[in-house]
């Protein structure tokens, strides 16, 4: 297969439901498909409304010269958000990155982080997207965290060829989760 | 020393200078002290702006009936925010939680952790706290995540005990970091 060409661009409402596809084939590879619980209504009201709770990227595959113009085939993903560091201030979060199995090695993968890591310069978000998070953000968004699960050579060796940390490795950090049944639990209800 | 009464209430700009000394505690007690640099003015802008970045609550002590009603002692702290989840949809992530040592085994850091759960029914975010998010969170944010450093038994038992799941021991996820330097060549710049 020749190498497409690849656009990384800003998702809009109507990729939700690609999105939703890669969202279900990303939790399969990582065998863990039964918890996927969203949406694609969650998916273009969380994302959309006036106060998006995320931002997402998609890669997609450009027709071509000379073949048929049609619509882009979306190939991958990357959704992140902004969170921040009690030692470094702002922050943004990788929570997802994938691309579909077939278009691996081309650096799909590493031009979406490439475009989340230029979140710090005022790139990131579209027009809306937490409007005066974004001006705060040309003043700098100083680490990129992300999760990978440990079985995942290739992708944990991408992250490091790229310049992150593994963090649990050197320092022991593990991620814990109350379940909203731990949740309503401990709230008393 | 008897028991002092506790109160957790949400963080105001005025606290930024005790929050700040805790975190410097923490950071001491996890043994990554050198990694804070964070500046009380960061945490003012970043807290309590329009737009703010984070939530934080405080737990201070009250004085007893009877002593003198000077300003109230804060003890511990546990700072958070909103996050997603392409699985469950919205989520808290609680970045830090504290409680000085001479304070703990009374059930203080339970109350932060449960206060935050509480989240979830709309209750946590002062007014101006992302409005519109705010409200959206009466619709349910399903899960509380949080990191923990290995070596930390008493925190982890904490958790478990609370009941959160240990995901990196179950399932294997890592946290990986880019730093600003590794985020800065990523961009290109």
């Amino acid at each position: 297969m020749a190498m497409a060409s690849v656009r990384i661009r800003q998702a809009e409402e109507g990729d939700c439901g690609n999105i939703l596809k890669l969202i279900r084939e990303l939790a399969e590879y990582e065998k863990l498909s039964d918890q996927v619980k969203i949406s694609e209504e969650a998916l273009r009201a969380d994302g959309f409304g006036e106060n998006p709770f995320y931002c997402c990227l998609v890669a997609e595959l450009l027709p071509a010269p000379g073949e048929p113009q049609g619509p882009c085939v979306v190939v991958g993903y990357g959704l992140y958000y902004f969170i921040y560091s009690t030692w470094k201030g702002r922050n943004v979060y990788l929570e997802d990155i994938y691309v579909k199995p077939e278009y691996r090695g081309q650096g799909i993968g590493s031009k979406i982080i490439k475009k989340v890591a230029e979140v710090r310069r005022g790139m990131g978000p579209p027009a809306g997207f937490w409007k005066s998070k974004h001006v705060a953000l040309e003043r700098g968004c100083s680490q990129l965290r992300l999760t990978v699960l440990d079985w995942n050579k290739g992708a944990m060796d991408l992250y490091k060829a790229l310049g992150a940390r593994d963090l649990t490795e050197a320092e022991g950090w593990h991620s814990f989760r109350f379940e909203e049944e731990a949740m309503r639990e401990l709230a008393g209800k």
